[in-house]
């Protein structure tokens, strides 16, 4: 008998980027940043902090394994009942529990490519079929979704904004999907950068939408604008019967306690968010100029990265850049290899990388 | 078609107990001592809690995905390679992750009744087929085990200590045991009391099991004599394949970056572990003593909680100690109607806990 489950041979082990301390040492520099993984370079907030500290002497006690307070605030700040929030060690939980939620061998889950590559991980491991439909115009293809549709289709994916790409579906593409789907399949919009993307007025108004059309499934994060990546949280937002059932699957104590405390400060730091909601778009327009006094091709962003053809091995400009102390993700991670990811930093973190870009692209 | 997996049909919601703080103001009482689910009663390690300190300013950074520090640290304590280490959001994380590495549909895996409930959930969640085999006089019944194996047996669950009951599978025991199943089974020895266990000479080295048997899965946890239930920090020892194929199940950042730092600190603080244990059995002679002057039947325990026939149905007693301030573990949600499984407390709420069991029980 095979010793284990047969969806794992199709898994592969998760391979880790080298640590900042070797780098440092390898190539010789004092310091290093890193606009790789979409974190907040305002840090955390102190809110989030302060909260923590007041639980440090309780570590011994188990958390709230219903998160209620937590829930009860998040709820309360999209004007939800807490039956509609179930929390995630970060969003990513929130991903697994979808698939350990409704995948059933043979089940279908459509989704594109490229897009963030959890999808397809847990719905495979699931033993679920990810249907994959490219992107056309670097856009979520929805008529090509649509085309996909059969009677084993369980779930649609959509990240909004995707990721790597940055750009969203609007209000009106989601209706157009929406409208052309059976109520039974759900639809799982990951908006873990919408408080980057609402600036834009063509962000559809997901709350809306779960309203009309339970079967919705809405994630959100505490990691990217929220900036306590760190700790792990995430959640959905969705009908009572689906957050019961996600619940099953979610793991009695998945929040640590000071996660739970965290989330509740930044929860409340509205101004925190602010700034780094204003910060990223500042950083944005940096980086833009010089791509567009450059004639480098990128994809207009609505969230905290932005994608950009650089017009060469990106694998190569990955190292490149790393010698400069300069780590981005590079697009041949995703099958794009002309492409880099880039995080927007602090002003001097994205000047620091625009300036290291411009002399790898020109030999300087 | 069916919205959700159909293996949830057979797994129940949580259901949380009363909160604390309503259960104070439903009987008008001030302090309440939780003696229910197995906590250090001397607080967190004070360098767990320096740890965590020193990583608050950066909790807007992914933690390490592969928890490289803390895995080599915890193969270090145990004279094995951190290959041979995976990390669980809690020892929970790593049952589930079990059951999702090895079960198929139709696979089997055997475990005790009474045993920890999250064996037989995490199996039935990923289609597996909980075989069943009753305590014998509240021991394991291995020889009730070795009937049931046939081929499609892919797991063997002991608890050992097994909770609720607290009593331990010797040396000798586990020795019959693995010399009547095959290799290729995994065995999976939960020894999350194991700092407790050890005070008893005839409690096998696992470690030593694992050598000979590379099919064997060691959990331990942080939660119990380490004080960081809080923070969720649970781990396997295995070969490095099923750490390897374990891991890939495991969620990329699984394990918060403020559970990393506490473990660190709760690893190496071993005059709190030794604190800990000291008063644990300080505490349970007390309670002890108690049973014994008054003929009161209890499984002798190896580790920090009791199991006590109070002889009258726990549901009632379980309400009559609320009302005094004290939380105990009802035997009927195993389905041992007229048990109890008490933690041990610190002096003062273990003597509190005697005093208040002896005034129910004799309606003072």
């Amino acid at each position: 008998m095979q010793l284990f489950r047969k969806e794992l041979e199709k898994m592969k082990p998760y391979v880790p980027g080298k640590p900042i301390e070797e780098v440092k040492k390898e190539y010789n520099i004092e310091t290093i940043e890193k606009l790789a993984s979409n974190e907040n370079p305002l840090g955390p907030s102190k809110k989030a902090i302060e909260r923590i500290k007041a639980e440090l002497d309780y570590i011994n006690i188990y958390p709230d394994a219903t998160a209620a307070k937590l829930r009860q605030e998040i709820a309360l700040s999209h004007d939800v009942k807490m039956e509609n929030i179930v929390l995630g060690n970060g969003g990513e939980q929130i991903l697994t529990m979808i698939a350990q939620a409704f995948i059933n061998e043979g089940d279908e889950a459509i989704m594109a490519d490229v897009t963030f590559g959890l999808y397809k991980t847990s719905v495979t491991h699931m033993g679920g079929v990810p249907v994959i439909v490219k992107l056309k115009d670097h856009k979520h293809d929805f008529e090509g979704f649509i085309n996909k549709i059969n009677d084993k289709t369980k779930l649609i994916y959509v990240c909004n904004p995707n990721n790597p790409v940055g750009n969203i579906m609007t209000k009106d593409e989601i209706d157009y999907l929406v409208s052309n789907i059976n109520d039974d399949i759900v639809l799982v919009l990951d908006e873990a950068y919408y408080q980057y993307a609402i600036k834009n007025p063509n962000y559809p108004q997901s709350l809306e939408l779960l309203k009309k059309r339970p079967n919705t499934i809405i994630l959100r994060t505490f990691s990217k604008v929220a900036g306590i990546a760190g700790v792990r949280v995430g959640y959905a937002i969705s009908n009572e019967e689906i957050c019961t059932q996600m619940a099953k699957v979610k793991g009695v104590f998945n929040i640590n306690k000071l996660a739970q405390a965290a989330a509740l400060g930044a929860l409340e730091d509205k101004e925190h968010i602010e700034n780094t909601v204003e910060l990223n778009y500042k950083s944005m327009g940096i980086m833009k100029d010089y791509f567009e006094n450059n004639n480098i091709n990128y994809i207009d962003s609505n969230a905290n990265f932005i994608f950009v053809d650089v017009n060469t091995d990106s694998k190569v400009l990955f190292e490149e850049l790393m010698k400069k102390g300069i780590i981005i993700r590079p697009g041949f991670l995703w099958g794009m290899t002309n492409w880099i990811r880039v995080s927007t930093g602090t002003i001097d973190q994205t000047n620091k990388f625009v300036k290291a870009l411009d002399e790898v692209l020109n030999n300087k």
